[in-house]
């Protein structure tokens, strides 16, 4: 240890937070600066500074700045998007479905779509995208589905990953191209247009 | 006339244009070059070498740059994405978002995908987006279902917007946030799924 470089914990004198503890706080400081000014005013070092991590912290766990903005807008965003399992897919549909769109509806939604937005254009933050938000979200989405399935509430022909695109995908077509609002009616809709198509007949039900 | 400053047609030798057929060149030099070459190699001064068209008589027609590429793109997809109307609402919906998806796939899917990219941070280009295309595609659609609704084929309680959002909105989904291939399976599930519930049952028919 040298007076030129003293380890960051003991220079701010908050002594040495554990490893989790630091990643919580790398996380909220990453999703919050995300959520407030957007992608234009995300930055390593912003994010170093505000959750005093260091920058080599953050590189250790985070290959790139979209890598970071990425995991904390999931973690700003993943309490809210809690996928319900009641035993009632519809039930279960709804809810998810209205939260997503309200989340969308707010800073959220103007975050991800910069995310989106740039990650068209941005072959490795599309990477990251696909990687750390949307693969695993659609995963929980689909594996809803398709216990539903199994359960025999959905009928056998329906396929799980175009059911995401049907609900989640049309809210993201919303934010993306806001032709049209992104409304609590519109989650109503989403699901009424969908479920007569994808649930069992009664006498299909096990 | 001076020598230093002939006027454009008469240096290339080729005649005063029509203005019809000025405008159709200039549009096919725009959609060529977004689709062969994406938003990074559009420039004004491209398509005016392209297409022999003025710069003055470019931002005459088009304010920006963006609304030119946006409708030089709607240009060369249009043919491709004309809307049947047989009176069979669910034959036409098929045949449309096949195409749809089939334009999706190729090279004017990453020309639109870097459009939407760069209208979510560009305020004036999505303008341009949804007045130039995304708004006057969406009332095609809209327009067809409600035509459908009004013949009895769709149901009254059937938002035909978020119908759009659910074919439609689910491909642009997978284009911009590619985690699934767009594929014509993928084209006829959409149908699948979402027909039950927006067509009106047999005795609801008038």
């Amino acid at each position: 240890m040298t007076r030129e470089e003293p380890p960051a914990p003991v220079r701010r004198g908050r002594g040495r937070r554990p490893a989790a503890q630091v990643r919580a706080e790398v996380l909220d400081a990453a999703g919050r600066i995300l959520l407030e000014d957007g992608m234009a005013a995300f930055t390593m070092e912003r994010v170093a500074a505000v959750s005093g991590a260091s920058k080599v912290t953050l590189y250790k766990w985070w290959p790139s700045k979209g890598a970071l903005a990425l995991d904390g807008y999931r973690h700003a965003v993943e309490h809210r998007l809690e996928f319900d399992d009641t035993g009632d897919i519809e039930a279960d549909l709804r809810t998810q479905v209205r939260s997503f769109v309200e989340v969308l509806r707010g800073p959220a939604g103007r975050a991800v779509a910069e995310l989106i937005g740039q990650a068209q254009t941005d072959p490795e933050l599309a990477a990251a995208f696909r990687e750390v938000y949307s693969g695993p979200r659609r995963a929980l989405a689909v594996d809803a589905v398709t216990r539903a399935r199994e359960r025999g509430q959905i009928r056998a022909d329906v396929d799980p990953e175009t059911v995401v695109d049907q609900l989640w995908g049309a809210g993201y077509h919303r934010l993306l191209i806001p032709d049209q609002p992104l409304t609590e009616d519109f989650a109503d809709a989403l699901i009424r247009h969908l479920l007569p198509g994808i649930e069992s007949r009664p006498d299909e039900r096990g």
